[in-house]
């Protein structure tokens, strides 16, 4: 019963194939080897486009050298105020920008509102010396709070972007999951909706450290070889991750994992829709499903071995909480069984 | 014929093994796991003493990181001038200690010149707001030509660092070449010697992304796990770079592997003691070779398929080459044949 | 009728005079004259102990580098939302501390609320590597909403920092006015109430440019040479701002005019308190006044020589504005007359 | 005999009194008032073409925010080797860029080695993610050896610049003194042989504190009102840089300054030309000697109440020194006195 995050998973067997291969061949270092460059090429015709991909080691570094990439002083970065660069990250976009600002916009379900975008934006416009300016605007696909923007949204505020001028970045490091939920295209989802550049995750869907940044205009990605030599994320022998991309882009399967994932998540709604003990947050679709729980039933199940973390409470969730309930959070795998979420569901009551 | 370098190849299959290994399991995100525990634990012992020890994506990152720990503002790091912080890393350390400043010194071999160090110190002390202050000392262990600082050029490296209260980081991404060459134990080349920080490169040596910056001094260690998350250098599967060391140190295999491309690097150095068309550049030890070529020779052994680098004359190398004559490196990682060697040397003429 | 700001205002002429006497005499360069010795030790009897002073050209950068003196990756700085770091400097705290965070905190009047204060470091504590950990807490004193902090509030937000261990430093861009309102010591005031570091402002009360970063514990400051001459900010003829301190200091000169502003304030608070046609938006002390007007009135009053600026609703003010209404801030500067204000509050009906 | 820096001087009477009737006007702050936009204007004049100048409250500020403006990550600059930014700014080029690097270049008389420089770009070329890329070339004008690039070696070095792409940077801390040497126009001296920002240091001869950020293309300075903020360089009562600069480069008085200092130097240099127990260093020019001193000659001179700074010998210089001499540095300031000078040669006999 471990739902604690898809961070937690192993690897998909056929991501493993894909490193044992590669392990027994000789390539060149740095990104210049013939898998490499297939899978840069994989890249634009996933997105049917031609794209910059850039191999990294972590979302975080994805999403902190997207910034770096569209830095510019004073810049202000519009972003939802839950989202993981401002929650998880330790002030990573902070530190490989030298000091652009996050500035945190409320929004239901981890969502940016775009009313309150469009006046954040308007607040910093026209640009001041003392203020600062806008610089770019990100969400997250599937967000934070479990919940998968439909192209629409993205598409209205992309819109408001442009009219700005200021560059789009989507943190994907659940790229797939909402892909898989949508169905849509890779390009729909992303710059047919006007997305400029994409933290491009596998590695919570199988991979074991497969990260991307893919800016969908080549020209806009002038300076991130450079950033991402500097912050110690080349790696010498990336053919190991382009070796797990082209496992994972290969015949779908990373749109099969994420799928798989997203059912037993379905499967934990079905359960809690119908349950006594327990009700879900808030809706959400992909793989994370947010509950409310009793803290002694959360105490209780824990005890028989379910592991799952506790969430804060979002601002302005409008949720009413006992004092004796608090908010949980499950995340699905590839890996986990339908049978752990039986069993959760059962020791639930 | 690959001598490019070592980090052309693949990986070893006790890493791999532990891979596939490792990947069959679940476990705790961000270093929390049973093996990502139980690696730190074996660095403690490997090192005989309690040490911190951060795994990184790259050699890049553990140096970088390593400057950032002990960062003042206005600190001037001496290392050497043809080091990889300085020649091979896009400022890396400037970028992530904020503009720190990196002092080369000269030095036969790719080794400090310790009294060019005493020099250099001296020159900026008493620290001053104006010329700013040293800050730390890096040598590299193998060094970068292809030499290994015997113990006590360390030791007396060390004393001048420790005299004028600076750490001493030692870059070691050919640190297992540089222990098996020299026959001494790990904490003998480090700490017992007067090194603080160590950049424990395992990549070249047979892994597939395994680098670790290590702390002899846990309490020096203190920013270093935040410094690491805002570099986006905190792998969410860890387990997965654990379970590369848990199997590269086990039963020796490091120094198994890297004496074997020692070895092929001095079947390599005896080849050219003979030979007629080449000379050795300058005297190496561990894994790593120099040679003086005739272009023309290096051109058609290229032809016939052979890999290696056209290196840049080191300034004071009192090489005296002629027109027609350039360098060349030879690199021999964990998978180079001694049948390469053999057809490169007969190759040669 | 200029009530734009007080740093619209020229230089007192005592002030005017020492640059006038300084100008005609040859001293040490970077701070290594004799009246910067004195001013250095005045400012240590002004505080009734040992104090380390640095004098900067502006209040944005006596801010920045006072975080950035005890900066610490993934720090993050504790603050009021509407303050001048967050507000008004373009992001200098970031910049100069190479990426920590400012988190502002709602609280009435300008003054940050001690119990959300309390939560939003129980929200960063333990220190994680993830979410980063709380690093100062800044307060303005005059804060920018025109209120001043009772020593007591002082003294419950340096127990809540003491209690965290965090610095706490006092932005004070208009100390005086803060000082001379309270009619507290400098000491109370600062240090005995538990700030650590203060921005001793100058330059809106009467001086040409004299702005001073102070460390009331001396081996705090042992980073700051480094970082002021860095940013650029180590003037070579120091002589000037310590001439300017000087006369500043000199037989309470800086409190008298901070009195004279103040009370040109008042006459305008009393003013507005009897008037049909605005309103107080809420109380102040000290030299700023902020009005809600009617939007024809503010233009009526423009028109008729007024110079005031319009200021942005803080969130969560409480104030019911109507739509032709709007809050516009009104400074006195020790150069302001009462005729000004009379033809103000005249010409306002 | 106040030999030690022309910035121990005091301030021009014009300058002064400039300062004293701005003060006792009201203006806008940040640069908006009258008489900042007239001074902005009054550059463009003198140099002849519309340019974008930033007052700043040092020389070293506005050389790290030239550097700022024109950062690109991985950027290396080409300087003198000997050079301020170099050698006496504590890292603010490093701080206010993000990390960028100095790379220091020989060449006698503290000019850059044209051969050399060419030499390096070409080593930084094409740009590389290992190596990184060369970013600009900045030179200094009068230079830290007290010599002056003629024009045309100006325009050989901008010519190797423009070739390559860079801008070209002048640090003019002593801009009039070598304007004044060579009887150029402040354009002929710039723009027109190939700089693109100029440091217009004006504090050195005769003003308290005012230098000024110049880009000859405006649109090459989008970045530096946000970089010069964000640094704590925009001055709120910018109005009194902008009174020293409109007095400064009144009627000529600049020149006026610096033909006075030079002259006062020219003395010097005569005097040292026929002296037995001294000799110059090297040949300069502008307002700085450099001379061979015998160690206990420069102990009695300075007994005798002289203050001038010993220097370091320049790497390469070729100055063959006995053991008992040393390099000292005179300077002249606009109010060194000629029977100072006299006073000395006497005193050196």
């Amino acid at each position: 019963m471990q739902f604690a995050s898809d961070n937690w998973a192993g690897a998909a067997p056929e991501i493993v194939d894909a490193i044992v291969a590669e392990a027994a061949r000789s390539g060149e270092a740095y990104g210049g080897s013939r898998i490499d460059k297939a899978v840069a090429a994989r890249f634009s015709e996933i997105f049917e486009r031609d794209v910059a991909v850039f191999f990294v080691a972590t979302g975080s570094a994805a999403n902190a050298l997207a910034m770096a990439a569209v830095n510019r002083p004073g810049g202000v970065i519009l972003c939802h105020a839950d989202c993981h660069m401002v929650e998880g990250e330790c002030g990573g976009v902070e530190y490989l920008t030298g000091g652009a600002r996050l500035l945190g916009l409320p929004g239901a379900g981890g969502q940016i509102d775009s009313a309150k975008l469009e006046a954040a934006i308007k607040g910093l416009t026209p640009p001041s010396e003392h203020g600062g300016r806008a610089m770019a605007v990100s969400i997250t696909q599937q967000t934070e709070a479990g919940t998968v923007y439909p192209l629409d949204a993205i598409r209205r505020i992309a819109a408001i972007a442009k009219a700005n001028g200021l560059p789009l970045h989507m943190d994907g490091a659940r790229f797939a999951n909402a892909l898989a939920h949508l169905g849509a295209s890779p390009a729909e989802m992303t710059w047919k909706a006007g997305v400029d550049m994409l933290s491009f995750g596998a590695t919570k869907n199988g991979c074991i450290a497969a990260e991307a940044l893919v800016f969908f205009d080549p020209a806009m990605a002038s300076d991130a070889p450079f950033l991402r030599k500097r912050a110690g994320q080349l790696f010498s022998k990336s053919r190991f991750l382009a070796a797990q991309f082209d496992a994972y882009l290969h015949g779908g399967l990373w749109l099969d994992l994420a799928r798989r994932s997203n059912a037993i998540a379905d499967r934990m709604r079905a359960g809690l829709a119908n349950a006594k003990n327990a009700r879900e947050a808030w809706p959400t679709s992909g793989n994370e499903v947010f509950a409310v729980l009793k803290k002694v039933d959360a105490a209780r199940l824990r005890g028989a071995g379910a592991a799952f973390h506790d969430w804060a409470l979002p601002d302005g969730s409008g949720l009413d909480l006992a004092d004796d309930e608090g908010v949980v959070r499950f995340v699905a795998a590839f890996t986990t069984r339908e049978d752990d979420v039986d069993a959760f569901l059962k020791a639930l009551g």
